[in-house]
């Protein structure tokens, strides 16, 4: 509920268009539906233009399914990260509407198309095996609505692999740059440009690696003003923050 | 053995009711079962009121059983946490009064029921994904005697999901808040009640949560006094404790 | 606020005797007063009964004063945690009321007497080593209205000395143990005990001690059920929780 | 140098207006001035718009005071972190020009004032011992062309002392939420706002705070998306990536 | 090779009766058996009176098999540790004198038996779960040449199992505890002995556990001198370490 | 590209044999092919005179096939290390010159037999266990062009098993010493010899040694000048340090 | 008090020489002297034959000489560890009988000589920076009643510094090997002998040794059985066990 | 002693020249001076023909001094590394010959001018933070016998200050780079040539740079081959291993 909303309800409640009850349960059951297991914010959508997101790692199918369906009926558009191909099928029996996106492991319902800024996000990876984290941005980023230049596989050893590219990337509004091993690309890129990195560490590597930790670290102390740091393997925090940055009016 | 009883061992030796080696064999023998691999012990429910804990997961199946029966010729009620399907069937065929909780992962034999006092314990999710945790906490409660107030999935990502609940949570005498990720949900619900809280960390999430380590220093770094902690996805553990400070006198 | 304040607040609007606009103002201005630098919450003393806790290690002596001062005028009862003899005096010249305990650190200023309940707090320390942390426990309790038993230097390395204390620890309601090193005097009292034990690690000791992590790992996978666990050296919380659960009704 | 003065170059090598040597000798002697020590970066600036930035924890008063020298001959703003009182008074014996924000810990020289936009950069940070990162923050986004709403103290502990700034916030286009502890108020922030938030955990706290990395793991892993995270006490890194989204056009 | 051999090889080369050349070949050759992958050491059990252990969790079935056979023509008893079933059955078919010991996952060929001294080893445990590791350490004990006295499943919350076997304890030579979680048992039983206590920490627990390392620090750390540790679940280590001990003259 | 050849460029861009927007072209397309999801870079073989190495264990068959396609009609010589059998076959049906090392995990295609120095590589290990990463080192090494010494299984418990093949370590350019548990045969070679060490952690072991971290800990501390240290298990970094070192002229 | 003396106090009891309320007040009173920040435990002598031991560093000076005080009265050997040299002059103005070691900051009162026995302790470092630990351990042992070898500085990188005393150190009954750093010394030397190792791993080193961690880690995970290890720079815990095994009858 | 001098001695042994008691002593006495506090291994400059390397930081000026003049009267060559000037004037006072590197903090004594081979070793820092370890690599490389490039202040986030150093950089044969915070600059160095790189961590940065393990873990996983790494602000073995490299034959 906006500030609006609430305004307009305590005019209403002085009016005695509503009674003081009536508020207290206006207040009480609006903004979400309670399965039990989850509470659908369904208020989100209306308040901030963006679809709900459904984290289903820690989910059972039937609980995907319930959810996906509650959030159908209100017609909002859904996105479910970190889905499998078997809970897909699941989903997209109920719903025939479901397209599943498998290298980013997502699975959407999009009722109506967002509006499509001008403006690029850059998703930018260090090696080949980042690709999984770097489509969970890029697919995030697009069904928020926002067009993706995707480079991947331009690690640092090799840093002539990302330079001919770099007056495409300077026409872009913000840069998601996805690295695992010691995660250098974030420093390199944000040396390179004027524009907001958004790294991601990811947990490809071995030894130690220690599961992204080197990475995450290297992001976090980069000598670079311009990097802000999102959670290992992060792929939808970072495309969901460019996102937010893109679409700024 | 209390206090009252050693005194009056004490008392019968020296009235020669005992002689000093039958007091040695008595402080030596009474208190436990030697099963070889185990050693239950039956003093503590006749101590403390409460039933004996069996932890399962580092049991074998016949190991588990063997506990339970000796137990069950006590009269004793028996709780057996972190048990699988499969182990309840090995011990359901045995002992056939056994009940299996199987999203608390608990087996419960029941012999007589204990009294639930008035007050009620609260026990509050972050996600969806914390429910396993979640209902180890709320069914060890009502197994020793309490009335649970179940609330999950109330995430501070949208805080309006708890504020109607706040009402019902301030009638409580203990709250259980069980979050994985930040873990901030602990300091939020202390930060509005002044009722005493206990933090169970979960090692849901991915990434820098590290297994749980997130939640838990966020839980022990809580900026809000009121706050006790309990180790990683210790559901029983919080269980306990609120029913012990639920059923004080 | 509470419930009922919010309730009346809405009806005093319904009947018009409060516009809507002082409704927001009401509801934005009530509770605290805003320093610059910090904003003193008077609101929850009354809503909770406690006194406003300043914790001023991280503060200016100058911060300290003018917080202490605009509690004072409101004639509420103040502790200030974690201060040094030098700050006091400075908090003393200005606020003649002011109390110091060097042990403990702490400040105190006590317009009225708390009642105190007939139950008694066990505060018990493994090492002579750990009264600084456990004299804050014990102050914080005496403050907050709470008769304190002290148990001091009872590790488990000598444990016939806690042994003949046991009766008396049996008659207290809440019990907070303090402990260094490898912190096993949590886990030991408990297993002797049906009461909750708050653990507070402690960061004496030296080498694999880590600044308090061995007592802190050790008491959070204390295979005594019953122990919640506070921050390292946090005497402070340990005490606060201790009097929230001993003064329960 | 940019694309277009590479481009030009090409084609002055191209008509014989320069020849290949001193197409060498520009690009390799144009953008820095080599002080044996540093190497201070004069193309930064043209490039981005941005002052240079200089870290001045690891660097003699000398070293310091030689670099805004250079700096300041070619008239460029200069931001100096890290300062201390007593480097300042030396950079200003001999840089009349030179501020100091003792707070922050920031020396400045502002040759030119930027222009500024119409939108704002929300700080806020939990405690008030947060002070010095966020005025880190604060004055190094003022400096670079930002007008800043600061809200200090307004940690979840009391969240009714942030709900009433709500308004306020949410027309800023880019919050920078600072804290230390269990940094629950990135979280708390981010989902109440649809703005995106930068957060910087501080080292505040005690105990499992570990300088910082309770609150900067809770940070990233935060359950709200829209959250990213800077390294530990960075103020400046928060301030400049708030000042380069909110300046965006 | 012992002093007196260098000694007598010296004086060889000194009559003559060896040339230089031989010398060297017999200092090079002498010791030990070189398969490729592995250099089976014949002199250590000739110097040291034990036999060759091998570790062999690293190494395929063949590669065991083949260092088995080498050491069991020269006479020698031999110790596998880490073994398991299947590994087992592929030995015994080559070599029909072994025997294995399941839950220390211990395969033994034992051609001479050794001496045992009339003291004993006590190996005492926390839990049930500890088994595999405490068996590894009695097993290997047994097999040096030592008389064990198990005391499994007597862990701190509840020391009243304990206290009844303290006598026997106390007639022992050294003392093997093995425990996870907390890992307390090890400074209990030491405060109330005065017997070297070599102290095993074990993996087994959950959450704040980490794989054994919250009892590894919390045994380091023991408060009571007269505590060394070995590895986390090193069982082996353990015994061996007993053996030392109790086998000393 | 070499300096010559960017001179070259930029010569022939002046005498107007290349235009501009040649120039840019060549500096952009030449070093790489695009494959989408990888970027080959057949830049580097020309400039070090190393084949390329293809990192296998993050990427699919398919994509590892199609980077083996596109170098082998370059005429490269490829290495592909951490590949399975299975990988191997796929790969194998394309491009039947395609060898495969099981134990070391490296596929390789060698179109032109590289020429060997006179001097050697020692690769030493501590157990048998680290042989898999003493592979991957030596068959780096002869692939790139080495004669490689191989001592296996001389740890530090059994000194001797060293010793006698000293003279023959003397006579290597450079040693790579493999080891994990403590990681102290590093120390004690580099102690024996005056050659660099390249000291490799593996991650072989229990306990406390948590993956590699012992060793590589242990390796980064050695007392003795002259180690440098390569990531845990990364045999093949190893084994191209010391290629360089050895192919040195 | 021993077994017998509870017999004995059982059967005064059965008796009637003693009644119940005499019995348990000896219980109770009997072992210690109650100082209110320190319970001294004149029972641990006359059990263990051991005197008392004092550790300093957490005490205040006033603490340490009420203490030394209270145990002179009893004519009980007194050792008090990591005492700096101005507690000892405190100490030694009341107590005229105190001795001070500076290397080792160890204060000692010794009332009686103990017997020595004809065996000897090996105390060994790697480097002359492990000094002080080493001290500690020696002199510990020497107050306990042992001869004490002295080998400093035989690290690794020149093992031949350590060779030539192997007679003699083959001699010894047990061995404290004292290292900071790569710790491979304990390994080195276990490997060498035939006699239990006490490892002591040192805080001296920089960068990657932590405080002593990677020679604690390298310590537990040696690959020589007969290593056991102790806390990081405690060599009185050292001193200590290698006096309880070389006092071994 | 050389294989050669061992031979030797054996053969005079068997010609009668010496006896075998003569024998014993020679190898046991020869190779050190021993100090009780050190001992001095002359040996290692024969062997090797470095000088003795002195690591001062944890010895007492007297026991450095000591060192200093037993090595002095044999004519070695000596470096004395991490010595405060305080230091070195004591030395300097016993030792007029010895010179002082303040930034280095290095002290030497140089009797003979070591030979200096053609090539030179890079020593590159990413920061001027950076400078002391640097200048500890430099002079120790210097002192060694090698001409030394530096290059000081070449960071990533401003590539352009390195690559026009590049031509110059290719003709070292050895390069060192030091860097703090992310540690980029190894990866993105050796990427650009074909030369062995030694990554040198350094502890500058602050908050999640952990005292240089941030830079360590991402040098460690450096994903570009031909990086080796030494241990977190050790410019001297870095130093060391540069020059075994370059003076290499």
């Amino acid at each position: 509920m906006t500030r609006n909303d609430i305004e307009t309800l305590l005019k209403e409640i002085k009016n005695g268009q509503k009674s003081v009850d009536e508020g207290l349960e206006i207040l009480k059951n609006f903004p979400y539906t309670d399965l039990g297991f989850a509470r659908i914010d369904h208020h989100r959508e209306m308040r901030t233009g963006y679809p709900e997101i459904v984290y289903c790692a820690g989910k059972t199918a039937e609980q995907v399914v319930e959810i996906f369906s509650v959030m159908s009926v209100k017609q909002s558009n859904v996105i479910g990260t970190r889905a499998d191909e078997k809970m897909y099928k699941i989903v997209k029996k109920k719903l025939p509407d479901a397209a599943y996106y498998p290298v980013a492991r997502i699975i959407s319902i999009q009722k109506k198309k967002p509006s499509v800024p001008a403006t690029r996000i850059a998703v930018i990876t260090a090696g080949t095996s980042d690709m999984p984290v770097a489509e969970e941005a890029s697919v995030t980023a697009e069904l928020l609505g926002n067009n993706v230049l995707r480079i991947y596989d331009a690690g640092v050893a090799g840093i002539h692999r990302l330079v001919d590219k770099l007056p495409e990337i300077r026409t872009c509004r913000v840069i998601v740059v996805i690295a695992g091993m010691e995660g250098a690309l974030a420093s390199v890129v944000s040396g390179l440009v004027d524009i907001p990195v958004i790294a991601v560490p990811t947990s490809i590597g071995y030894g130690a690696n220690f599961g992204g930790i080197s990475a995450l670290l290297a992001m976090l102390t980069s000598c670079s003003a311009g990097v802000t740091v999102v959670n290992i393997d992060n792929g939808f925090g970072a495309g969901f923050c460019a996102s937010m940055i893109n679409r700024m009016k």
